[in-house]
Order: C-alpha cells, then sequence, then structure tokens
C-alpha cells in the first residue's frame, strides 16, 4: 500500500480540526511530525515514543467529505503493534490513534480533541468569564540521555541539556545542585531514560530543570492558595488538564495573634520579631493543607510543582517574612507591591523541592494580591464595559474600570459586613440566620438558618434547627435584615429605629434612649440595636464612597456590571445591597457574585503563564487612588449613610421593589452613629 | 571668574589622561559628570555626594603643554566647602580634588590616578602573565530613595529599584525575600538613603540586589578559594581595589576520610551517603577559613558578597554536594562540568546572607575546576607560543597549546610526587630535605631541609634543625635525589640502583635482592630504595605519557614555554625535573612554576567577571583527551620509563648538565617495578 501510494503521489495532504491547520507530507510522515511543522497544538510528554498518550488524535470519518476528501481510514497506517500494547496496557478509545505512531499515506482529516491540546481550555461556570487556557510555566519532557563515553567526555548535565535541546528544542537552562546530585542516580535508575520538569517562568525570567525522574513520569500538579485573614482555601490543580482534583480550607492559625489584620499588625507592633511566628504559623498551616488536599487526591507532594498564592497586604507580608509594621499606619507602604517569583523551599514549603512559587503583585497597601486575583479573574482590562469589582472583608477593595482605564482602591469598610460588631453577628456557620423578610403591616419576621432550608414559618422548622438552635445572623443576614427594617419603615432613611413603631408591633421596644428590633424573643435573643443599624451603615457607607470617589475619578454616573468577590459577595441578595446602597446603581442581572473570585486569580495564574505577565503589566496600569488623602472620600462617605442614598437615585431597584418614599433627612456628619440629631417618625 | 569665562566662551575643552580622551562641555559642568559622558573610567559609590571620595582625580600642571592647553588651576572651580569637609575627615592628598565636586570653568587636562578607576589593573609578579583588570559582578551603589507618599501609592521596592534605575542606570533587578524583608527597616534607619550591592552575573544571567546598608557603605569583599584534596587556601580580596587583605590555608578536613582522592571516594562507595558528611566537612573547613580571614583583615562576614572557588573534580562534586563515585571508575564521567553560580547559603558558607557563588567550570573527569583556574591564569587560549601548563597533584592535569588551538588530559600520576608511597617520603613540613647534591666521585650526599638554610655540610647545621630533626625527603627532594643519583651514576639510564657502586661508597647497600643508596645514616635513616626510584619512574612515566600523547594530537614536537603549577611545581629545580624527564626538553629559561595558578585562577575569576565567560567559553572549546582509551598512552608510558627518557632527546638539558652517556637498556613493558629483568651495571 504504501509502495503503491508513493508511486502515484509522493505526499499527501492532511487536515487538522479543529484548527483547520493543513499541509503536505511525504507519505510516511508520522502524523505527530506533521502537526508539529504546521504549529497544531497536539500535547507529548514521551516525544514520540507511544509511552504518554497525551497525543492521541481523532480518525473519524465524519470530516472527510467536508474538505473534500475521499472518506479511507486506511489513508494512515495500520494500528501499529506499539499501538496495541499501548492499548492494553492504558487504554484507547474507538477511533483514537497514537499520532506518534500513526504514518500519513494519502489525504486525511484528522481531528484533535480538546484533551490532546495542549492550550485546551478549562471551562469556568459563570456565563460573564473567560475560560482559562492551559499554558502552565512547568512542562514535562520524557528524553533519552546519550551515554557516558569516555571517547567523547562530556558530563551528565550536559548531555541533559543536549538531550533536552535536541529532543525538545528546549534550551538557556539552569539548574539547582540538588537537581545534579540527583542526576547520576536517576540516569542510572531510568536507564539513561529521564522525565525532566521545566519551568519557563522562575525567578529572574530564565528557564530552569526544577525536577527529574527517572524513566517517564507524567503527574504534576499545582496549588492556587488564598490566604485570607480568616481562612486559607487551596485548590490542587492538574498541570496538564487544569482539573481541580482537590480543595480543602482550613482557619488561618495567626487568629491566635488576633481576630483581624489590624491586630495582628498590633501584635507586631507590641511584640518586635513577631512576625517571625505569623509567618511560621502561615506557612505551616500550607503545608498542612497541601498535605490534606495531596492526600485527598492520592497525589504525592513531591508531583506539586508549583504553587501559586494571593492575598491581602497583611497577609502577603506575613507570609513572605515581610515585617507587616508599615501597614498600620500613614503612608501605608508596601515593603513590596511586585509579583515575586521563586522557589518553594525559601518559604519552607514542603513540596517538591524544586518546587517553584508565584505571588501575584499587590496593587496597593490595602489593595492586595487578593484584588489582583479578583482583576485576573474579572478582567476588566479587557472589557469595553465599566465594570465594577469589589471584594468585602476588613476592608473592600474596590476595582472600577474597563480596558481603557482601569482604577483601585480600598474602602475602611471594618468588620461589621462579616458580623463583627454587630450585636448578633455572627460567622456564616449553621445556625446562623442568612434570609429574612419583615411583613411590612405586622412587622413580623420569617428567617432561614444555615443549615436547613425551611422558612421558620415552615412546620418542621424548629425540629430542622432543634441540633444547632438560632444562634445569631451572619453578614448576609444583616444587609437583609437592616434593608427589610427599612422597607417595613422599622428605620427611616437616616437609619434611626422609628419609636413611634413600637406601637405597631411588641417587637420594636424601647432600649434605653434608642430603640431595638427583635427578631426572635427567645434563648438567645436576636434583636437589631440601633448600633447595629449604625454600624452597618458606616460600613456601607465606606463601601460606597470608595466606588462612588472611583466613578468621580473617571468621571461616570453608571457601572455596566457589578462583580461581587469572596464570602460576603458570594452569599448576600444583591437586591438587598442596593436598596441598603452598598453598591451604585445598576441593573439588577448585571449584579453577580464572583465567588472566591480572589483564589480564581489564583488558579488562572497556576494554569496560564502568560497571565502572570498580563496581571503584571495591568496592576503597573491600574491607577491607584488612596482614600485617606482624598477630600471627597469624607464627602462621599456623609452623604451615603442614608438608606439606600441621598443622592444617588436607584433606577434599577425601583423596577423589583417598591422603596419608601424619600423624606427630607437631616445632614449626617461624620458618622458618628448616636450622637447625631434624632427625627422620629 | 565663572561669569567671565561664560561670556567670552560659553564652553571648555577637557582632557583626560591617561585614557586621552576629550570633549567640550558647558561651563559648571562636574568634571565626573564630564568624564561619565566621554566614557572615561572614573568610580564612584555614593554617586557624587562627595562621601566616597572614589572620584578623586590629579590636578596637576604638568600634563597642560603636551595637551596644548595653558596650565592653571583655576581652570577649574575653587577648592569647595564640601570638599573641605571631605579633606577634613577622611584626608584628600596634595594636588587631589574630588571631581564630582570640581566645576569646569575653562580648558583643562585631568590626571586620573589608578586608584580612581573601576577598571585598575591588578598588577601580578610574574612577568609571564598578564595583570587583573578590576571588573567585579558586584558593585556598590548609594542611592537616595523617594520617599513613601500617599498621593503616589508604590511600593518601597519600586522606589528602590527607581532609584537604581535614575541614580546609575541600573535596571532589570531581582532580589531575594530576606532583601525584602530588610528594606523598610534599612530606608528608616539610612533616612531614605541606603547602599546596594548589585550582582550583574548570578544564576541565570541576570541582576541581583544581593545586599543593603542603611546610609552609606563602600567596604566589599570576595574570597578566592582553592579546594585541594589535602589543604584548602583561601585569599580575600577587597572587591574595589584588588588587593589580597588576608590569606589562610588549612588542611582538609576530609583527610580523615581518606588520604587521597581515591580513598575518598572509595569511602562514598563504602559508606552510601558518606558524601555527605564529607560535604559538611569542607563547608565547614570554609567557614572556619572565612572567619579566619575576615577576622585577619578586620572584616565582617556580611562584607563579603563573593566567593569563587577552583578544586579537582572530586572535591569539586564533594563540595557542591554531589556523591563522586561516578568518578572513581570508567568512564569517569562528571554530573556536571559546567560553571556553577548560585546564592552561597545553599552551600551552607556563612557570608553575607546574599553572597554568590562562582565554582569555575570542570573540564574532564579528571582535569577539574582546578585546571580551568590554572588555564584562566595562564592564558593559553591567548598565546601564540605553545604552552604546557602542568599541575601535578595525585593525578597530572595537562594542558597544551596556544591560541589554536587547547587540548588537556589527565595523567595517574599517583601520590609518589607528594612523597607518599616513597620509603623516606613525607610531606613538605619542616625537617624535610628539599634540596640535595651527590659527589659523583664520592657519592657523598650535602642537603638542606626546610626550615634551615643551611646545607648539611656547613657549620652549625646541626644546631639548626635541632629542634626539627631531619625527618624525610617531600615531593622535590626525591625528584632531586634521584636525579642526583643518576648524574652519579648511582642508578643507570633503566632506574636500577648499580649494585657496583656499593664498591665506591658503603651509602649504596644490598637491600635483599636490590640495593639501596643511604642519604642519611642515623634516626631515621633516610635512604632511597630501588622501590623508591621505580614510584618515581612510574609516576614520571605517567606525567610524561600525558604531555607526550597531548603533543601527538597537537602534532608538535616542541614545546615553547612550560609553566608548573601547584605546591610541586612551585618547589621543584625545573632543571631537576627535565634530568628526570618529567617534561619535554624546552629551554630552561622558558620553564618556571606558576605558583599555585588555579588558585590565581579563582582570584581572576573573583575579580573580573568577564574571566567566567572567558573560561567558560575557553572550557568549552578545549578537546578533552582521555588517556585510558588512548593506546598510544601506554606506549609513551613504557618509553617515558627510562631516564632520562629513552626516544626524546634534550637538546636544552646538555647545556647546563653534564649527563651520563646513553646506554643500550632494555624495553620495560607496563611499568611492573621489581617484576622486570634486572641489569647490572
Amino acid at each position: 500500500m504504501l509502495r503503491k501510494m508513493m508511486t502515484q503521489n509522493p505526499d499527501a495532504l492532511i487536515v487538522f480540526t479543529p484548527s483547520g491547520k493543513r499541509g503536505r507530507f511525504p507519505l510516511g510522515t508520522p502524523v505527530l511530525t506533521a502537526a508539529r511543522s504546521l504549529g497544531v497544538d497536539i500535547d507529548s510528554v514521551c516525544g514520540g515514543r507511544a509511552i504518554c498518550g497525551r497525543c492521541q488524535i481523532n480518525v473519524g470519518e465524519g470530516e472527510f467529505a467536508k474538505h473534500g476528501i475521499t472518506s479511507a481510514v486506511d489513508h494512515l497506517s495500520a494500528f501499529s503493534k506499539v499501538e496495541e500494547r499501548y492499548d492494553k496496557l492504558r487504554g484507547l478509545a474507538a477511533g483514537r490513534r497514537l499520532s506518534c505512531q500513526t504514518q500519513l499515506l494519502a489525504d486525511v482529516v484528522i481531528d484533535v480533541p480538546a484533551e490532546s491540546q495542549v492550550h485546551r481550555q478549562v471551562i469556568r461556570k459563570a456565563a460573564e468569564v473567560r475560560d482559562i487556557e492551559m499554558d502552565p510555566a512547568t512542562r514535562l519532557h520524557f528524553i533519552e540521555v546519550e551515554q557516558a563515553d569516555m571517547h567523547k567526555p562530556s558530563s551528565d548535565l550536559e548531555r541533559v541539556y543536549r538531550a533536552l535541546a535536541e529532543q525538545w528544542e528546549v534550551r538557556d537552562l539552569t539548574c539547582n545542585l540538588s537537581i545534579i546530585a540527583q542526576l547520576q542516580g536517576a540516569l542510572k535508575k531510568g536507564e539513561w531514560k529521564i522525565t525532566c520538569a521545566v519551568n519557563s517562568r522562575v525567578a529572574g525570567g530564565g528557564k530552569e530543570l526544577v525536577a527529574i525522574w527517572p524513566g517517564f513520569h507524567d503527574r504534576i500538579f499545582g496549588l492556587a492558595v488564598d490566604v485570607g485573614s480568616t481562612t486559607v482555601a487551596a485548590h490542587l490543580c492538574n498541570l496538564t488538564s487544569g482539573d481541580v482534583v482537590a480543595s480543602a480550607g482550613l482557619m488561618n492559625p495567626q487568629i491566635r495573634f488576633g481576630e483581624d489584620l489590624m491586630s495582628r499588625v498590633s501584635y507586631v507592633m507590641m511584640n518586635p520579631g513577631g512576625e517571625k511566628e505569623m509567618t511560621a504559623a502561615i506557612r505551616e498551616a500550607l503545608n498542612t493543607l497541601a498535605a490534606q488536599v495531596a492526600a485527598e487526591a492520592k497525589v504525592e507532594l513531591t508531583d506539586i510543582l508549583e504553587i501559586v498564592l494571593v492575598g491581602n497586604p497583611v497577609m502577603h507580608h506575613l507570609f513572605l517574612g515581610i515585617d507587616p509594621t508599615e501597614l498600620g499606619g500613614a503612608p501605608f507602604a508596601l515593603a513590596t507591591g511586585l509579583a515575586i517569583s521563586c522557589p518553594a523551599r525559601e518559604l519552607d514549603l514542603k513540596l517538591n523541592p524544586g518546587a517553584q512559587c508565584y505571588v501575584l503583585p499587590c496593587i496597593a497597601g490595602h489593595v492586595g494580591a487578593d484584588a489582583a486575583g479578583v482583576v485576573l479573574s474579572e478582567a476588566p482590562q479587557d472589557s469595553d464595559e465599566i465594570i465594577l469589582a469589589v471584594d468585602v472583608g476588613t476592608n473592600a477593595e474596590i476595582i472600577l474600570g474597563s480596558k481603557a482605564r482601569l482604577l483601585a482602591c480600598s474602602s475602611p469598610t471594618g468588620p461589621a459586613f462579616e458580623g463583627a460588631q454587630i450585636s448578633c453577628g455572627q460567622r456564616a456557620a449553621p445556625g446562623a440566620i442568612e434570609r429574612i423578610r419583615i411583613d411590612p403591616v405586622t412587622l413580623e419576621p420569617r428567617f432561614r438558618v444555615i443549615g436547613s432550608e425551611l422558612w421558620s414559618d415552615e412546620p418542621g422548622f424548629d425540629a430542622a434547627v432543634a441540633t444547632t438552635g438560632v444562634t445569631g445572623i451572619c453578614g448576609s443576614g444583616i444587609i437583609e435584615v437592616i434593608a427589610e427594617m427599612y422597607l417595613a419603615g422599622i428605620i427611616n432613611q437616616d437609619g434611626l429605629v422609628d419609636g413611634g413603631m413600637a406601637a405597631v408591633s411588641p417587637r420594636v421596644r424601647a432600649n434605653g434612649r434608642t430603640f431595638t428590633y427583635v427578631v426572635r424573643d427567645g434563648e438567645p435573643l436576636i434583636s437589631i440595636t440601633q448600633n447595629d443599624v449604625r454600624a452597618i451603615q458606616l460600613a456601607k457607607a465606606a463601601l460606597y464612597a470608595g466606588v462612588r470617589l472611583l466613578m468621580d475619578k473617571l468621571g461616570i454616573e453608571h457601572v455596566d456590571r457589578i462583580r461581587l468577590a469572596g464570602a460576603f459577595g458570594s452569599h448576600i441578595d444583591v437586591k438587598y445591597a442596593m436598596i441598603l446602597g452598598l453598591i451604585p446603581d445598576c441593573a439588577l442581572e448585571n449584579v453577580s457574585s464572583a465567588g472566591n473570585a480572589a483564589g480564581t486569580g489564583a488558579r488562572i495564574a497556576l494554569l496560564n503563564k502568560a497571565a502572570r505577565d498580563e496581571i503584571e503589566g495591568v496592576v503597573r496600569r491600574i491607577e491607584k487612588i488612596e482614600t485617606a488623602v482624598e477630600p471627597k472620600f469624607q464627602q462621599h462617605f456623609v452623604e451615603a449613610m442614608a438608606i439606600p442614598h441621598k443622592t444617588a437615585p436607584y433606577h434599577n431597584l425601583s423596577k423589583v421593589v417598591t422603596l419608601p418614599p424619600v423624606k427630607e433627612i437631616s445632614t449626617l456628619d461624620d458618622g458618628g452613629g448616636e450622637r447625631r440629631k434624632r427625627r422620629r417618625g
């Protein structure tokens, strides 16, 4: 057959789908070779030795006619003994061939399935966001190394480098001494065949041979980690498929040094050198977390070759071993905001000894690598629309803009949105009220708690919460209860709990010189005090003022899309966020949760090395606004104390909810809470 | 004055000597600025702030006329207050000015003294070799950093990078986390002024900010180290002047694992993991040595920013933490022969935490980084003449060639040249015989021992050696005694101790079936046995055969210049080396000691970063010959057993010494010593 074809036609046409790339090659050319010379994206670890199975192709019949080629499976060399062996050992689906073993005999169309592509897409759930293109910094290369020969003296490492250059066109490598120390043993054990992991984006921008294994090895993984003040979350990702193979979270052990960021900074100020304890604690937690996800996914720690981290500036500094004291006071200067690339071992992380760490850049003193992660996930820099991305924690990190211009700032919301500083507030945990509705006539509430799908007025509710109890209100519940109190007229636009309502319902009760709304009578008593309302007003005013400041700088009155990131952003009902005036007016369908966008950003940077260059470039271009020195921030803050807001009309909100009529209200001065003049309804 | 000059002539000519560079600049231009814009080599650490005093110039009168300029000191601005202050604090010699503070007012000639040049020459004593041009990898830069400002948020590291770029045109830096962790403290302490050490030749080829100090700092040092099997020698060099400020040597503590190289390799073979003990031992020795030279020169260990090492392949591997087992048997493959650049801390060296280590490349399995150091020192790659460089240790490392072509091999001389395997042999130490003459008529010897200038037949000799005694014969002494025995007819060309001579002198005595020559009757008895002669014959035959093999490869019969490196090469009288036939025929005035050329090579690579590129390139080009697979090596070896040599005439030797007539001798087979057929004289 081959002979016959060669006589009448010495070469043949090959068309690859889905790329459409095509070319003519001599008969007998392996399909993988043709693909490489056309720049078709087909993966391979073993370099055409029928070991890795990464280069599989579909030899379907369907596509042929479309390209004007007569269908014929025998336009390719017959299923080879080598493929049979591979099929027996590792399985090969019907219609699949190993492109390295399949030769071109006549015109054909070859389909490259997604899983055979290096640059495959990792699909993300949300419709608003782009998929992740696989382009990891670390790649595996199986090589056969020339044996040592006294007639041509050269060192083993030099022959390894030569094999990588000749077999993979990978050049200009450096490598660590520990690799050199392992080399001769690995070559011996692998009988002059080893697998090399090359990281092409190490510190300084070079390429490094970071790990070797005797023989063939094709499992490598990476960790994407979001170091939060409260929790540390890690995703273990397969660096070939991009799949998340295990995820886990852990309380940040630094909590024993202080509940929130500022108390940890204070700890260092009061205990010089105290940052070292916190650095050790967080690094140890990361090792615990890595061991946990590795065990869950049955992955060896030595198969973890990369770790990418995001975190707020204080977490960022503490993880890196930098004293965060300067972040505790003006001028809030970061020691460094630049992205960090360094060996993971320098951070005491117990992964593969050659594993590399990448930490996203920080944007500013209060806008950290977590915010950079949000940018990478939400990609406002690629958007024609104006996007507002908000990540709410102790500080709100705010990103606003589009491809034309991007701004960032941080706003000191304090921990009220996380349930702290609220009399009945608590962390999101079973037993916490997360949803609430208040009847505007009777002022009777009904609610749902975390851990149960039932509303409190549904049968079986008491049984359902018997074990957890109803223990408090979490961050998203507080937003809802205050918004519902406003909609029911219990608080006015000024945020004052209306004592006149005590006549309507006994749930409104005097509490010293102010009034309280009781959500649940019992043990514990769950109520919303005037102080609670003020705390939320202060927090939301700070958030809104930050957003508004950036809108001023950008000269806009309207944002096209709002993405709420972080745990708080994932759980609040955006409608209530708008009723309270946390966020500016926007079509409600364009306001959505971005989930753990910071963590997603870490995952993108883990799976796609170009994303690292991208975020470093974007962060440089972002205009950093320091709210502390902006006089307009104070003005916006004062104005934003009202509910939903004194000056900004919420056109989109009035379509979905009936807001109380706007009354003439007093001017709030500085957020001083109880001190200000009171009006009764 | 300034005003007047500007009216009539808005610019002026400035001529710099010794470079001859010249140009016109506006009146008032600082001389340093003019020098920089002309590319005149003037040093500066403080960047023109009159702190460092590195930019001093001579404002002499002598040079003016030569350049057609009327002499006039007032062609420069008057001695300033700033210079007065500097003079008071640190002293300024007569006629000296600080070029950063001195402005051009009219045409002048400025002399740049050698000590103000960055690229000054470090003079080496030997006439044969080039001087070292200063061009260290590490440079200091004093900077003033913009203060943190909330109106323009940026991180401290970014502002440091900006200052380095703007004030020193140093860009594209990386830096280690430990520097970032120190940064804010240093900026605070130095009031926004710090000194940065930048190494422009770190691993991967980039530039790294390796150390910082608050305020002004201008002392940095480097270590050049030769790790020998027996001794480790270190020179502490000032990285600005190039001066050696302290030197010290230490016994290699690995000796407890085995006296010579092969016994240390055997130790690892027999005790797997044993290389780790030896690695720890040598690294600890280097730390001891570093502390010792630093203390001697009153230098802080943290001011040591570089270390450059050479060593034979086994020492090289053990120091780097690589198992040397493969070097113990064919095919003698190095794990790596490439030059190593890495942070010194990765080698457990306790210098500045940012100190960088550079290890010269190895040439081949038995031709190590020490041989590369010899090449760098002797520079045959730049020579029109054919140079033979030999470094004798347990193996002889042999380099032969010129700029046209360069070859290298190693020859297994064994330790006889070091006094080992010789019945009365010992290391070079007080009490060892190092010089000897034998009366050709009476066969009476006279000798000198290390530690005394007196010959044994001079009055006072016994008193002079009373404390040390006469304990044995060192390597150079053995060469002389055997050569003198040959010249006196005690041994013949075949190396046989002539029993017939027992009739001439009682010093020739029967010793079993062979004869022995007694150098000194007494306690201990010092004599040369037939076995001793054979051991030296084997060693010298191996050395000569290696040299001869390279001469064959190069197709030459004659070398122009011979350089003998290492301790042995430094102490032997080259005439005797030639009488015995260790080295090929050469004009005696062209045979000389190269001292510790390997260590000098380390010093060159320490002081001149371009030398590192040079040696890496040269080592790649050197043709590596493995004597073990060269049949002609065996033939040369057998032929070279005779004294001086059976086939090669020593034309130059006969000019200075009367050699015995050449007799017909038996063919020596394989160097089997006593087994071969004996001839009596």
